[in-house]
């Protein structure tokens, strides 16, 4: 249930305030160079406390390699690699919650876990187990030589501009959501699998694991209802494929057609929002208001990107082993 | 490649002018009462020929048992069911096209598989495989049995009325897209996992299987992008769970929270428009003006309903049953 | 839980007096030739009623081809074949056995399927399901065209000499074993994981799927607890890696070493023997005296040398094909 | 490639002379309480150093809880657990061998993974590894209340008793084998599926996973080749299914039945054997006399007794979850 992929598979573990968090990585080749330099960019592009409108929890995020690299390659055998939570402070370790955060995981946890679950810091549901995700990622980028994976945020708020959706939240003393565009170039035609493994299965199941994301949409997406048939249509105007537009997202039939693979997610507002709140109190039996305590991202979607590009790079390693078209590494 | 789900499996086959379309389903408990009257409603529903704006081609749509049930039940042992092609006219199978059909998968399913492919009427990739996804879903369905599962049609063409939406595509002489809403009453709470099997994950992955899907949201879904955080946030108002609002569609943290799962897809506008359009030509190596020949839906999206559900059923049925929430049958 | 394999996947169904047997096999790669005419050999090697000491139940086994060959060539989608079951004769239905016959099926399908189990001729857990193994194994051969694999009985009744070992049944008027022995020549070097995905961990998972086999050993096997490890140990003698001797039986470590993959099975004498046995008879509560009608195999072994090939093409093809060895299909 | 299970779900990773080797437990149920006592018995029987005929490199041997357990419970969340390699030596760590070790995975791991494969003390192919089955073995036990596991040695150097099995061993200056019985009691009846997963195909994969395993057999297993089937055959008796012998080993059709599950499995001599060896040199490119170095097990299989156990503790809890069997965990 912690895991997903076939032949390039990852497994998530670990909470917020353990002693770690980390991932496995089943299926890396062997001979790959990895070395900690490769880790930085992405999850620096991650990390909170830089930006305005992200939380100011720091954490050192480098990688400790636990198995499968020696001598700087991969040796084939598992790459397990961990995250030390040194920012953790254990005497903040709040109690159970008397009112379930809304929009948190606090309640649906504690229910299905019986009152088991680690519930510091929203524990194995917590959003610092995606620099997992990034890290698995950087893996399966350095092995997609030639394709490009760039997501970045295109709405804050509502609006355009990041600043201008930021100001926002701040003159409004709440959180804010945002929508991620991503764009892969360079992408073989035929991945990916009529019905259960289409393209836009396997990345969509992987983007919705990222904490936030409540919806998905390919090419014109949403925007098809309005269209008519030979509006959407990308009519193909060479033998290579290449279509001359791209309202499909790069997908037909569920199999990557060769021209750019484009997709949208939108990101929930931070629940965490410094406005105070309404909710139900278990220990009184009544709604009480309350207040969120602590630094929170306003918009948590600005995060996201280099999640976004993750997962998509995992999902697409996958999917071109399956179709035994990533075979070799030139060292 | 061609199966899903990790307890309640399903395994799909055949193709649109083989000798039947067909599907497994393997973990279905022994004892479930099935007969071919369980299957009329929800196949019917879904089978074009009925309805203005869909299909003339006819089939039975009957269920043909090969496996798994005796004297009515279910035995435990796989459950095999086909419908037989008897429609398909082999004198009218089309060589493979020198045009591919834009928004088909006639280009990536000729280059996937090196020409081999069965092209007759979409082969493996026709929607004709989703009379096997509602049969499917009709034994889920059953056993779900205080679970309501309901998808309606929200929007035709850009329109809230279905006749409406029909009315402009036939006006246009072009085919339209659609949006539909799925809603499930009577979840328990913490179904679903963490991160890659959240509910939205599962879902998502199996809605995305269905032809012509292109976009996928929950709960308040895009709009999202335009709240705060604390507009966004369900209040909990009682014990049990219950939320003032459903912004968040019934899942939060990837888990169902008890309240009614609420999502929409998009379906994009029939790719078979009646107009005329333009696209490569292999033969001629030139873009070239052609037309799709025969009856086709002017909107597919009014036949998803059912297979929403459906695949919604099989999602649901696989996750109550990971979490060992789906045990007992009484007959 | 009916399916076995990551890539190339077989899942399996059907009943031995329901209308067919059959199987899928997912991740066959598109282009092979697949004729009627290529399974002959296989099936007839395992059809009874031709040979000594086996059961006159006479099938023409006829694979009919559903879904996933198009003008003689698989076409990259789902191959499914079944077989019908045209000798079954309804009459003869034995109804719910009051004696649960010993070394049969029948007392643990009944406990575990509540009483629903298809209880005619062993049901789901019949034999007659391994002549679905065996077609889905010609198509792994064809796969595996430069590696031989070749087994045989090498014991029937505890002589090594198939006649003499049947007699003995004869003669007794019972029920004999056997042991067999398989060997591959041509793998290459690597195939296998460490640990769970050892090639004799996944060769003995298809090998106990074959109904009657108990035992599996690979090289010298049991003998090796005898052995010194400077007997046991096979010296490389060359830099391809031959070994000197084999008494690894071709797997170091869980890989194939390139030398003869070899292993020997057992099977249990048939336990359909037409001797008087004594087993619990449920409706009287008591233990019983019974004979079992009709004609059975004398020894079953004899007609699992081609089912033991079949699953053991079945299981390198899967490990070639995750170990991206098998890639290119030449027409 | 490195995980099993489909509920109960263990992934292992790590190299000998790594910084550690681990295992991550999914689907490990919340609430189960778990404390570093619970190790120590069954990781003592595994330990080297402490018995004539194992090695002396001492590990200590303690689980480092990574993730999952929270308060002395497991959290549902993935349990992680390492074992820190403290008894590895750096400046021991030999190259690349010239002479790769027969019947050691020196020269298939470095034909796999191209030259990139963690040599030092075998890597990840090392029995190094097997900690971490125990460790996963005692989740398991636990989670298995009133089901007995009990392996045990019964031959070592061809004699029924260790002593004058391990006396030989030292006379030749050489290492030897051993055969491993395990029995469990108090099995439901009907676990494990007919073909694929049948109790033999599922507990055989486990059990070929622990290095040295070449064989494995049920109930009378390779004796049942001489027996008739009359003999073979065990009498049910009373109405619960309780057999008057039980040469099927407490599995029928796949299924356990209720009886005593038994199984016994050959380990091959330890690869290291103190004697002089012959193999190829790749420095020199022929064949020459070599002595490995060190201290080594006499006879690895006085080990393998707690790796028995575990592996068959891991696979029978997976079974139990898959049937349903497994629900409650009362504290």
């Amino acid at each position: 249930m912690n895991s997903f992929g076939r032949i390039f598979r990852i497994t998530i573990f670990g909470e917020s305030h353990g002693p770690c968090v980390g991932i496995i990585i089943d299926g890396c080749p062997a001979g790959l160079e990895i070395i900690s330099g490769d880790f930085e960019k992405d999850l620096g592009r991650r990390m909170g406390g830089l930006q305005k409108g992200t939380t100011s929890r720091k954490e050192d995020d480098v990688p400790v390699f636990l198995s499968g690299i020696f001598n700087n390659r991969s040796t084939g055998a598992p790459v397990t690699m961990i995250f030390e939570n040194r920012n953790a402070r254990p005497q903040d370790y709040e109690k159970n919650r008397s009112i379930p955060r809304p929009g948190h995981a606090d309640f649906v946890a504690h229910q299905k876990f019986s009152g088991f679950e680690d519930y510091r810091g929203g524990g194995h549901f917590s959003g610092r187990l995606t620099v997992c995700l990034v890290a698995a990622g950087v893996i399966a980028k350095k092995l997609l030589k030639n394709i490009l994976i760039n997501a970045k945020i295109v709405e804050v708020g509502g609006e355009r501009n990041i600043e201008a959706g930021l100001q926002k939240a701040i003159d409004a003393k709440d959180s804010v959501g945002g929508i991620i565009e991503c764009g892969v170039k360079g992408l073989p035609v035929g991945l990916g699998e009529p019905f259960f493994d289409s393209v836009e299965s396997v990345i969509s199941h992987l983007a919705f694991s990222i904490p936030a994301v409540k919806g998905i949409e390919f090419g014109a997406g949403f925007r098809a209802a309005n269209m008519f048939g030979s509006e959407h249509n990308d009519p193909i105007v060479d033998k290579a494929g290449t279509t001359g537009s791209n309202h499909a997202g790069g997908v037909v039939g569920g199999l990557t057609n060769g021209n750019e693979l484009l997709f949208r997610v939108v990101v929930k507002p931070t629940s965490s929002t410094p406005k105070e709140q309404e909710s139900w109190n278990n220990d009184t039996s009544q709604i009480e208001k309350f207040s969120i305590k602590g630094r929170h991202d306003l918009c948590i979607a600005l995060r996201v990107p280099p999640v976004l590009e993750a997962v998509t790079a995992i999902a697409l390693t996958d999917l071109l082993m399956l179709d035994k078209k990533l075979l070799i590494i030139d060292n």
